[in-house]
């Protein structure tokens, strides 16, 4: 009988993986074509590809949504009612479950409405930003605000409007969660800043220099390769802003954009989309293309793209092994540059007013402001109209910087206008926390690794990341992944001595 | 009422464009993720790659055999019985029901068969042919052929086996039709190619030099920009073997590979695959994801890449203009080679083995050869464990060499090993046959077209093109094409005259 009953036990699982596997296929279908949009698409092909595109996502959601998956569910929890918890399957179906009661609370009218909306928004943003005019894309803010809070409505008994759109990024995060701790690391980082600002600043005319893109690329990708980026299952290309996609397990690619009168640019963002694409190339291979296939949380993987942009690759020991090389390549440019001066140049912190330029300490007051602002017009404490102004004002008080127009100010980012507003921001923040907490883990328990950086190896941290994160998927939620780390809750006190340590030991504090 | 009716009219035809539109899309998302499998994918991609396009052409093959498309295509055609069977929507109607009565009749578990077994061929036989191993296929062509019957026992009635399956690529032309043809060109071609062999060898060591890749990239490029691709509709890339895709009406795009050794084979290849993007590229742009939205046949597309790339590209008045200019980007090469010299070179007649590396004339035999073998397996005149033997002696007949083993023989097309054994190769002699016929209307109509190509334009030649074949898509089967243009049926007397005419002037007859 027991044979039977496993026979049984696995069809139905099966018929699970199968129908997951189908939406996944089409999703990455969609994504492969997306890359294409972004990257080699000559202009003619772009409302046809548009077309397509939509036509992918929307077989993939009415998949996602079919009747007969609940039902399959419905069954194969009471299959499985026995099933370690812990164990892949049960996971397997306890997120498939979260995903489908997602997906069926939005009804398929508003998803296409939604789509239409943003795609217009987006159109109109990419006008209006170069044109300073914010009277331009006011109507349509105001109507991915309310479009935004109906969304959050589809989930009734959220404690805040923001945490049904945080739960689409960061699942179980929470504007009660987040907002403390955000509040204690504003409460941190101001008298930071400040001290930094006093003492003098940093030269960093070293990296604005003329650097040819040949040799920028070339460099950029043989770190990536040292940290272990496995260009058989990936590449990269150029596009206009720089992103990570998964096509399948064996097929994770990045993006970059290079300047050829700054350095800094594009070798790290190429070490930050690595750090995504590790991420999603350490997954555990047999969860490909089934709904544990992903990163877990924007925060999580913005704690790796952080991890190896950042706390890897803008270290000291980092550069006491690439320098001579970078020197090598860059000979006229870096030949008389010393080591220290130049480690001071990519760390330089100025309060600024544009987040994606901005420097590792100050970044997390550009995302506060945002994330603020968000919770802020979903309250109703402020409005669309008010936008421009609060912006202005939040930068006053928090970076001491205030933009001359709204160009290098509300309308700097594409986010509220490819998207709702709400949840699209926490993660940066709690991917720098997060990167802090996991880096002093790894540390602990191997405190070999700054050595090893030193010398250009990083396989201990590849490993040490891959075994405790990266395999896992979409198995742990952020919370359960730390707790599974630390032994307990995320807490912001390694990310602070991380900051406190290093610009103490740059700027002399 | 009149206006009631046309409103009905037109839903029940919107109907069925948009049902066409869903099918296009998803086989042009498919040609999306082939053409990246190609181009950039890196190796680690392919197992869910594979998969991925399994699946979109599954589900376009579920839409193209939907019963609900058949019931509306019966209602359409009583709306459209008064329509002008000449007009676009009439001809759209009898395409759609075309192609859906094809489908139909195809079993969808025939088609995966044949998928996995074309699959599975293929493979074998990428090792197969390195290693002169006809025994390892000979069991999987045994079964293709087997297959390949089956399909044209789908369509019963036929007067040969091959009919079903010409069918597939040349509508309307049938083994009863194309032989005599063929048989009347090798008549012609056989003393041809003894007067040539007579007569002392072209020289073409001048094609056999270090010809650096991005200037052989970039002359090529410039050519057929001249020609008319535009590059905001298209975009070049490399791949193993040269291909065209089309995506959309704005989205079609050629690839080609480069010999730094022999610059004719990257340069000749990018005019015969840009003829075939000048072809879709010009199909009107309301047919566009419409059943109308392709070129009409194997043939008459073989006709344009021909046409561009041998009519035109290897013409003496063509290179009037061009030489000089590829003199100036390889002067070391070409600078002390006259013209008539590398006219004759790339132009060189000579018997050979392998097909795709075949002169102008030559070609077709090896054409001839395939098609008479298809014909013979299909009937049962020939078996598969005869194939290498026929193909030597066959070749020795016509050609006058043969092969010293399979590698260089039975094994060296990929057709038989990616799909079925019938109506895989008339098209290329075809459209030889049909270029010299459409390119002798379009110089009775525009006698000025030499003398513009021989100051490097084309405007007259390619607007005629459009006008007359390009911008019809498949509104108008091969047969009727050339009966609109010519007022009669296909006669092989202009590309007689054209062979004769250029080759007597080579070669001194």
């Amino acid at each position: 009988m027991g044979v039977g009953v496993n026979t049984n036990l696995k069809s139905t699982y099966e018929e699970l993986l199968d129908r997951a596997r189908e939406v996944s296929d089409l999703n990455s279908a969609a994504a492969v074509l997306s890359w294409d949009q972004s990257t080699y698409m000559p202009p003619g092909g772009a409302p046809a590809r548009a077309r397509q595109i939509a036509l992918l996502q929307q077989l993939a959601h009415q998949r996602a949504t079919d009747p007969a998956l609940g039902h399959l569910l419905d069954r194969l929890e009471q299959e499985a009612a026995d099933w370690d918890p812990d164990s892949d399957q049960a996971a397997m179906i306890r997120v498939a479950r979260h995903d489908y009661e997602r997906a069926v609370r939005i009804p398929s009218d508003f998803v296409a409405e939604f789509a239409a909306h943003t795609s217009h928004s987006y159109q109109v943003w990419t006008q209006a930003r170069p044109a300073n005019d914010f009277t331009a894309v006011r109507p349509l803010l105001e109507r991915t605000l309310e479009l935004s809070r109906r969304y959050a409505d589809f989930f009734p008994g959220y404690d805040h409007p923001a945490d049904p759109l945080i739960a689409e990024t960061d699942l179980g995060m929470t504007v009660a969660t987040i907002r403390p701790l955000f509040a204690e690391l504003r409460a941190f980082l101001t008298p930071l800043v400040q001290a930094i600002v006093a003492r003098p600043a940093a030269d960093d005319s070293c990296l604005h220099q003329h650097y040819p893109e040949a040799d920028q690329w070339a460099f950029g990708e043989k770190i990536i390769r040292d940290y272990g980026y496995d260009f058989n299952r990936g590449r990269q290309d150029k596009t206009h802003h720089p992103f990570m996609t998964r096509f399948s397990a064996g097929d994770c690619r990045i993006t970059t954009r290079v300047y050829e009168d700054y350095v800094a640019s594009a070798l790290f963002s190429t070490l930050h989309e690595a750090g995504h694409a590790l991420y999603e190339l350490g997954i555990a291979p047999e969860y490909d293309a089934t709904p544990l296939g992903h990163g877990t949380s924007a925060g999580v993987h913005e704690s790796q793209s952080r991890l190896w942009e950042n706390v890897v690759g803008r270290s000291r020991g980092f550069w006491e092994h690439y320098y001579p090389q970078l020197q090598a390549v860059f000979p006229t440019q870096l030949g008389n540059v010393p080591l220290d001066t130049f480690v001071r140049a990519i760390n330089k912190v100025k309060p600024s007013l544009i987040r994606v330029e901005a420097d590792e300490v100050t970044y997390n007051l550009h995302v506060i402001i945002r994330f603020e602002l968000e919770c802020a017009l979903l309250e109703g404490s402020a409005t669309i109209e008010q936008l421009p102004q609060l912006w202005r004002r939040m930068y006053a008080d928090s970076l001491g910087v205030e933009p001359p127009d709204d160009r290098n100010g509300v309308l700097q980012d594409v986010h509220w206008f490819a998207g709702p507003i709400g949840g699209s921001f926490q993660g940066y923040t709690l991917g720098n926390i997060l990167a802090g907490q996991f880096y002093a883990a790894a540390l602990t328990a191997h405190p070999t690794i700054p050595a090893e950086i030193s010398r250009g190896r990083f396989d201990t941290l590849h490993t040490w990341l891959r075994e405790n994160i990266y395999r896992h998927g979409r198995k742990y939620t952020t919370a359960q992944l730390v707790e599974r780390i630390t032994g307990g809750p995320i807490r912001l006190a390694p990310y602070q001595e991380y900051l406190t340590r290093k610009y103490s030991a740059l700027y002399d504090l």
